[in-house]
């Protein structure tokens, strides 16, 4: 309850990062997603804020992840909202996470040819991951 | 303003629809999306209502829906929904679609390979699309 | 998961009705949400289409919404999409139903004196019908 | 496009600060987000991560907000998000804000008696707004 879903569309801003933890795989790369407004009058779109995510993949989404995604690919990703506040080294740090739970490339963009995966049931690795996991493990 | 955006993840139900209209291609598909819940004292996943859509892909993204989309493969959709309410020979009916903005396969389900698509802007042509086009022409 | 989650804005367009079931207050009206575009060149908003949906606020929310709504009155409301399809009496029938999580008046068209309701957690009694209570009885 | 539009549902943290500038009235308040997730063993409630934004009303929102919203009082709040980075004094902060459309009392915790405000439009301040203003200007 009150979990801040959002769906964000924007490029793969880093090479995905992959691990495989005691937990299960786990992907995460840089997410840019640039707002562009339409100007009517000069019929052209400029570019708006650039909002960055630190984008986690886990499970059976995070080998897919490692198994698809290049840096610059246009994607729409659906997650949970994490902003974090930190202090290290006397240096205040806030970053803002998703927790993904659907990444799909963008078909607005380009095409896809897509390979269903079998082995393992991303839905149950992630009840069971809801359940048992951290949040929030370091990657690396 | 107030429009109605909705993400929605679940599985192409029919084999999308291709037409080349006056104003651009048009591709459209029926969309499943059966919400599931978790059931912890039987550790396991119940089906619940499954929504039906029909979702409507316009120009660039028409055209890569057409060159990427099968039945029954996962999919993300983000775009705006209209119910519609209409007597058609004495009879009651009501539709939900979903104009789409984004539609990628859901990675949580399997890989995929992307080809970005040159020819064409697709955020010109969506924008074109939103000041010229009507909203919903019939595809056929 | 996959559920089809919904944040709308618009008008209450019906009375709330209100009835007191063995599983605990429900109140249900219609919302129509009405579409608003900005066309920069007249430098005037247009009306788009309108949705309808009808509303569903179960147990403190719904008696809460009984207390509070007025026909006409500007609200947000959070909650799961049910599309729904029957045949009765020959006929065909589709509604679109929010089971509302969160509604709130809008205060971008006016101002509202809160006050908080202790008696019961809307919290706890959410999560017993989440378990216990079909999802959609019929209020009337 | 591709704008990052969020609905979170939380409690005001602190009183909303207003001010009145040449581009018209702004309210800021600090809003926290606490997830809660049910556990079906136990059958309580856990209180998850805790998410803190800086939600920004502008024009008729923000003088009613000022005019409606007191600390710890339920609210949902709808608007674009907005991720920033900067640079201060050698130190590197990061904030979340919300620029928002709409705000409401939650009605699951409490009733509302609601007043129109007549004088002005903010569907057209708001058009305004977003043509002529910077986003984000500081309020101070």
């Amino acid at each position: 309850m009150n979990e801040t879903t959002v769906t964000v569309v924007g490029n793969v801003a880093t090479t995905p990062v992959y691990r495989e933890l005691p937990s299960g795989p786990v992907a995460r790369f840089r997410l840019a997603v640039t707002a562009r407004h339409f100007d009517a009058v000069k019929n052209t779109w400029n570019d708006g804020h650039t909002n960055f995510f630190t984008v986690w993949a886990r499970r059976t989404l995070g080998a897919n992840v490692q198994a698809s995604l290049a840096v610059d690919e246009p994607v729409i990703v659906q997650g949970r909202l994490k902003v974090r506040d930190e202090e290290r080294g006397g240096q205040h740090w806030t970053s803002a996470d998703i927790d993904a739970q659907t990444i799909g490339h963008d078909l607005s963009r380009g095409t896809a040819a897509f390979r269903r995966v079998l082995k393992g049931d991303g839905s149950l690795t992630q009840a069971a991951s809801a359940r048992e996991q951290p949040e929030s493990e370091p990657v690396g």
